[in-house]
């Protein structure tokens, strides 16, 4: 008999978590869409070279790569790499594609473009708990403003969405690469390896102090100047912009951040925060300025996340054009939404289950069913079983609201039997 | 510079053409849900194992294969082979991983299992207008119900979710592979052969009777057998069920085919159209009993086609499941509507520029657009540029209903600058 589960950290939804999914994918969408977002879609698959060689961080080791076919898969040929056997891979984020997709439409766009774009992603983690090899994104990325509103923006509809699917009580952290970069290199490194070092110092949430430490000395930079850089990272997670400022006076980005924070405060009305942290860093390779993440006590990892990445397009088109993105970690958020909740038992208003026997005249029973569609109602039929009792009882657990049986007047309450 | 041209036979999707595909989803979603559907997900990721050894019929030759990763790819062997490279590969339907997540999740699911699918397939096709590599389907099957009762569902349900979506008078064409298979037969193909005969016949609409007669000649079939078979197939496309009945006494698919046929004719009250097609075969190995599709003399290819595969869940679970499914070809209908309305044109009533000035304070911005959102409108703050007028006619091509200039009290029609 053949393997039936699903391939390795990839999944199967069962119709009550679909129904959750599919929930907060609405809300999601509808509320990017209210905010003056529009959606796009590009493929899942995308050329091999794009991928290669962008600045995705850690996530270049995790692509799955796709076969060359017909003609173009010569394996007669000696020594075989890789690059002989595939010329596509499938995307491991929306916002290289998104890149992709602006250089080759920008004909046809208008800027600032604010795009929405939902979808699946791929990458070959080692699968864990939370952690899947094919996972939904839902991003909104405003294109060509450079100012300060672009992040102020996407921080707002990001929290008004994020309150929208019922957290409360979150903190955006922000910080700016500029900043980042500017320290690293005030303590020593050489600004060639302040992207390395900013990449390895992201981990400090899951590897602390000492493994970031450890993690530099294994690439083999100077000691004395990854102490001195551990010692600026300062003890708290949350450092004081001003005390910064002072540090960094000619940093431009001391400034933006102000403005940034004190304006988010101001549309913020204290159902969530803001604040600076000095040791956010983010994996990815193309983030140029701000970066930011949010977090809350009431679950232990970022729930959504993005940044600025002025030089990404460019990359494409020839000349820079500034951009910014944040992410809602849609899989993070379904999961904490399933953990509090046990969505299988959650009853859903208009769900009906239309029972009918053998005997009954199938064609009234299905106008039956309409008549009931029509005002209003998601309307199941099925036959009845022996044990009526036992139908409604399964019927409940799967969420449906209450029964009809064909014939009667009446609905029924399933738990009446 | 890198090639920013989406992979051959993929595509971007630009926000006016996004939003008709959002629109047309969602009707089919909710028409799906409302008659009783459940949505599941299976994962685009498939075992290379279960999607080679499929029914697939031509698709087996379309797969997109993924490339082992890490120690499992060894290329310092001498005579690789496909099979040495890869070990998943992309789903090309629905309908495969259906049945294999039904086989991983059976404990868990109740009979019948009425379930809808809508996501992304890929097959490696030759790109042509309106075939794409990465692409849609809309599916709703159901499993467990070896009656008929689940033939006259999916069609009275994906006909009512058509004519949701606009669609009118349009035919469903219905046959039954066991009637095809002993027309097969009669005329003297051998058993093992019908299965190949009829994935040739299928391609009668494309090919003519000539084009099946010379690919079965191909093949090295009889050419007596042949010209038997090409002469039974009669000259018009659908025929008379009475007649065939007459043909094969002994055949049980003809009265089920009468049943099918009369009920669906009762509840579609002239709205559309069933008839029997002998002609019909559809091109995958695994349908076993009835098949149908939609036509129209509106657009020159089926927009809906499916059948019933008893014995493909049994492939997997070691007895057979009986099931049927009904799909929605999603891309022909979006693309038959693009190529009605201009959809680049079409304005949403509630979809409103709020037009700023640099001076302007943004936290006042921002919450004036808030107050719109919340009264139901979707808002897209923007700058205001320096020809208003032309910057009104590109927002109206845009399909915005109006504008409000910041600190105007009245919203202004985009037509009369």
């Amino acid at each position: 008999m053949a393997e039936v589960t699903p391939v390795r950290g990839t999944r199967d939804y069962l119709p009550a978590e679909m129904r959750l999914r599919d929930r907060v994918q609405t809300i999601i969408q509808k509320s990017y869409q209210r905010n003056g977002f529009s959606r796009i879609q590009t493929p899942m698959l995308e050329h091999i070279d794009l991928l290669d060689k962008s600045e995705g961080g850690e996530n270049l080791n995790l692509i799955f790569k796709i076969l060359k076919r017909g003609q173009k898969l010569d394996l007669s040929k000696e020594m075989l790499e890789e690059q002989d056997l595939v010329d596509m891979g499938l995307r491991f984020d929306l916002t290289l594609p998104l890149s992709r997709y602006y250089a080759n439409n920008r004909a046809q766009l208008r800027l600032p473009f604010k795009v929405i774009q939902i979808g699946q992603v791929f990458r070959a983690e080692r699968p864990q708990r939370g952690r899947l090899r094919e996972f939904y994104q839902c991003d909104i990325d405003i294109i060509g403003d450079a100012s300060n509103q672009a992040e102020i923006e996407l921080i707002h509809t990001t929290a008004k969405t994020l309150r929208e699917i019922g957290f409360e009580n979150f903190t955006v952290k922000i910080n700016d690469r500029r900043i980042l970069f500017e320290l690293i290199e005030s303590v020593g490194f050489l600004p060639e390896d302040t992207m390395s070092v900013c990449i390895v110092f992201d981990k400090l949430d899951k590897i602390g102090k000492d493994g970031v430490r450890a993690e530099l000395l294994e690439k083999a930079y100077d000691e004395e100047t990854v102490d001195r850089f551990i010692a600026t990272i300062g003890d708290g997670k949350t450092g004081d912009l001003v005390a910064i400022g002072h540090m960094l006076p000619e940093n431009e980005a001391v400034a933006g951040l102000s403005h940034i924070i004190d304006s988010v405060r101001e549309l913020a009305r204290d159902n969530y925060h803001i604040e600076f942290d000095r040791s956010l860093a983010r994996g990815m390779g193309y983030y140029t300025g701000t970066i930011f993440e949010v977090v809350s006590p009431d679950f232990n990892s970022a729930i959504a996340g993005g940044g600025r990445y002025d030089r990404m397009i460019g990359k494409l088109v020839g000349e820079d054009v500034p951009a910014v993105g944040f992410s809602i970690g849609f899989e993070r958020i379904c999961q904490i939404l399933l953990d509090k909740e046990d969505c299988s038992m959650a009853t859903e208003d208009r769900r009906l289950a239309l029972i009918f026997d053998e005997a009954d005249p199938f064609i009234a029973v299905i106008r039956k069913a309409d008549e009931l569609r029509e005002s209003g109602y998601e309307v199941t039929t099925m036959r009845k079983q022996k044990k009526l009792g036992r139908q409604f009882a399964a019927l409940q657990r799967e969420g449906f609201a209450a029964a009809l049986v064909y014939g009667d007047s009446e609905m029924r309450s399933l738990t009446e039997e």
